[in-house]
């Protein structure tokens, strides 16, 4: 039989999984659960794929800003796009939130849903990491896709989690994860419906609708699933109260949280103590999370190449 | 072999739910839809259960007005409480949506979404209808239950998208529908997540956060479910925006529009020209969309009595 987890080195987390899954499986057991109870969370940037040296998003939104700017002529004066125009990225963000959700709102509305997703899809097939020279679509993590495949196979249904804009992540997580989009939850603009040369359309607004963070993700999982998963992973203190929710459900449930450790195959950043890691690995402890280690557990971090490149 | 929609007479409407499930599942055929993008949207109160003499939430309402009444001396005189107490549901009624919103308000917030969720599984368990004397579980439409099951073995996933309350649409829907929690879409509260004796919790506000209905419908089904669904069942002008937008799409598609005309056997209500349903039929003479005539379309309306009963 060929090991479902192939790129996970043997180990207390790979255990961790294979215990849990065999657990809420096995029929008659007290802690079985019903194939249409077992739930998976999973949140996407740094859990799934890539975050760093930015998140995906942001390279999208930097690029729509340079294809935009000929419409925009304020843009060259004006922060934080003047900074973007001039490819001083750390200057741009040093707006922080507010300037980051002021380029998205001026980056993804003022469309079409469908055009939108269009354009969105145009972008992941081209565009490369800066670094690792590969396309965004191909840094996601083979153990996780392992992970997913394995709880797909043993009747879980697996949910995306998000910060992330809802129907950027739409345009590849069928064909990069195998989650289809009505299991893809986000953070989302406003949208209206209405009618253009004779034809409805559902059109993007520069509003934000909803923020899908930190204790957003609990709230957004009752919300979008109506009952509460059993399974979360997660890589930082936005995905705190998705794992503190789904791991006090009253059954048997599984909390993980995947550690960049490996600055040679990935990107080393979540050092004990790193700010935006803090309070999830104190609580790891506590709760009894299993907490990956990517340098550690994974004998592989991405996808290998195709045969063609 | 049985017939999957025995409840359905022979005529146009049942051969035209029969012509498009088989248009779209025969494989190498130009109409073919691969079995992930077989999506259904169906309105509930009217199209999958009965909504006479008023919804049923309405009604869980009032109830649960009765029961709230000892915590709120200040109801016995304040509107629209004081007449749901006297039992005067027109005259409560009278104040429209606003007076409506209100009662939800008072009765629908306050508690945890697992306390909500027991609350309205304890009353949908015990409930009867004013007339019909049958739990409200039992007025769902036969022929739309087999439609329901048809379109799922036919490798459709079904949704629910309608402005009842989603928390407590998900409290029946999976036991008399067969549809889970996370493929319902309803109108909803505000809700936040906090502690409670070292617990977590998320917490029913007492603020409306998206009300369900007309082109909030096509937006949401945007925004829930991320892709065109190819069917739209719907009863009213409600549903009218969904049927447009689902019938809008490029491929093959099936819009269907269930008219109230048998007032023996359920409640004869929408004859043409009531605004309710006016704009919906004028539309689906142009637009092709399917009228189905209860009263000459349906066999049987409601599921035949349990044996025990």
């Amino acid at each position: 039989m060929t090991d479902p987890l192939a790129s996970w080195n043997d180990g207390a987390a790979k255990q961790a999984v294979l215990d849990f899954v065999a657990k809420v499986t096995t029929p008659n057991s007290p802690s079985f659960v019903p194939s249409g109870d077992r739930i998976a969370v999973f949140d996407n940037d740094g859990t799934l794929w890539v975050e760093q040296p930015l998140y995906v998003q942001a390279f999208f939104v930097f690029d729509r800003v340079q294809q935009l700017a000929p419409q925009h002529p304020e843009w060259q004066t004006q922060e934080p796009f003047a900074s973007v125009l001039k490819g001083n990225l750390k200057s741009a963000m040093a707006g922080g939130e507010s300037a980051l959700l002021e380029l998205v709102m001026a980056t993804h509305a003022g469309m079409t849903t469908d055009e939108f997703a269009t354009i969105a899809k145009d972008w992941l097939a081209t565009a490369k990491h800066p670094t690792l020279r590969r396309p965004y679509t191909d840094l996601v993590y083979q153990p996780m896709l392992e992970l997913l495949a394995y709880l797909q196979a043993h009747g879980f249904k697996n949910f995306i989690v998000s910060g992330g804009g809802v129907e950027f992540m739409r345009a590849c997580t069928e064909q990069i994860y195998g989650v289809p989009p009505e299991q893809v939850i986000g953070s989302s603009n406003k949208t209206q419906y209405e009618w253009r040369d004779g034809k409805p359309v559902i059109l993007r607004l520069p509003e934000l609708y909803f923020f899908n963070d930190k204790a957003g993700k609990p709230a957004a999982i009752q919300h979008y699933i109506g009952r509460r998963p059993i399974a979360a992973f997660g890589n930082s203190d936005g995905d705190l109260q998705m794992l503190q929710w789904v791991t006090a459900g009253s059954g048997v449930s599984l909390g993980m949280i995947v550690r960049h450790t490996d600055g040679d195959r990935e990107f080393a950043y979540d050092q004990a103590g790193m700010s935006s890691l803090k309070q999830a690995l104190l609580d790891a402890e506590k709760e009894g999370w299993v907490v990956v280690d990517m340098k550690q557990d994974w004998k592989q971090v991405f996808p290998l190449k195709q045969a063609i490149d």
